[in-house]
């Protein structure tokens, strides 16, 4: 936890918050805080700042907050990932909450399996712990917007322009498509990064994905899980993304 | 598992192999491979290629194999990485793995507990499982090799120039570093990338570097934890070096 996240509303008038659980906890076990000292802090879709610490055990953590930041600026890439499964969909929620991504829309496509919209991990109270990790972990308070689109064709026809109108779109694209350096670097301030599941995009959705407008191109010779392609991938398109603002 | 591996011993002369465990189990219960399937195999450290299963059971997996292609072209990219926590050195050994790296040197820094060099996951075997699953995700044969440095300054000055003399030298460093755009591209085929422990390099460690070679940069305004830093870095880093070399 490099930034302590506080609930709005959990500060009163004189900035003073009274925390119990998971955060009492590692601020006493784990940072081993004592009164005197000062933390990192910030409010979920607010300020961030400082804290003193007013009294710490690991039942109990008061602190008294002064909020002079805005949050870091936000990565230029929003996601349209295939659902992966549960266990690859917590460490992508947390990764990309700490990169600094703010729209996700996780999709089901052919080759998603069905039973991964049951996962209990899909609950907004569940996606919003995951994401409340990454943010901690960025030292962000701006919390991303996830969306859960079924099927692959409503979305693409009915919600894509819609919610994704301004964005530059790139799909991961496996075979004889180009590398980044390969493309012209993006106008828009957005861009929207489409990866497939396990298995790929199939022919039908990467031509319908090309057809509106969403570039193909390689990561390069390898096949990566997805929770190391969500990371590889955004580091590549922030760095290409740069050669089209400056 | 996108691609089977084979240890080199396990191809009798007929280019046949019978196999138990792990991999028969995996191909019977996940792959469901039947008499007349193809899988895609290869071997530890040599040729890649396809293979013929001949019976396949959870218990024995027999399979004759074509090996006519050598792995996919090494990642330009070599680690210099603070030895991570335990579990998470799992997670960079397998994506480090499955994208390409082939040469991984772990060091201990000031800011590295001085436990996890006490680890069971340090013993060679255990590294090269975890290598061997990256490799299976990634589609590769040649195995990394990684090596253990429990001290930062004799690495640095009777190893680093005899094992990396000839790799251009990153180190990522947050504050005000440049971005790798704002970075030369470099001549040299290999890019040894230094990624610190949670809570960063210290001052002198990072004048150390800098004095050595390495040339920091910034891979944004947040911090990362080392699981998702690797495949983000080493994505900017492969796009990067590829202005180098055009």
């Amino acid at each position: 936890m490099n930034l302590l996240l506080l609930e709005d509303g959990e500060l009163d008038d004189a900035g003073v918050a009274r925390l119990d659980g998971r955060r009492a906890r590692h601020a006493g076990e784990v940072l081993r805080a004592a009164a005197g000292d000062t933390l990192a802090v910030g409010v979920v879709g607010g300020r961030m700042g400082r804290a003193t610490v007013l009294e710490s055990s690991p039942d109990l953590l008061v602190l008294r907050a002064a909020l002079d930041a805005p949050p870091p600026p936000p990565s230029p890439v929003s996601l349209l990932l295939a659902l992966p499964r549960p266990k690859i969909l917590r460490k992508v929620l947390q990764s990309a909450a700490s990169m600094g991504v703010k729209r996700i829309a996780l999709l089901g496509t052919y080759r998603v399996e069905k039973s991964y919209f049951a996962s209990p991990l899909l609950a907004p109270a569940a996606i919003r712990e995951q994401l409340l990790l990454g943010l901690e972990q960025g030292k962000d308070t701006a919390l991303p917007e996830v969306a859960l689109f079924r099927h692959f064709k409503p979305f693409v026809e009915d919600e894509l322009d819609r919610r994704f109108g301004g964005a530059a779109r790139l799909v991961a694209h496996p075979g004889a498509s180009p590398t980044l350096d390969g493309l012209p670097a993006p106008a828009a301030r957005e861009v929207l990064l489409a990866i497939g599941p396990e298995g790929g995009f199939t022919p039908y959705e990467a031509e319908t994905l090309a057809a509106r407008g969403f570039a193909p191109f390689s990561l390069g010779a390898r096949v990566l899980r997805v929770d190391a392609a969500v990371p590889f991938a955004v580091g590549q398109v922030e760095l290409w993304a740069r050669g089209g603002r400056t």
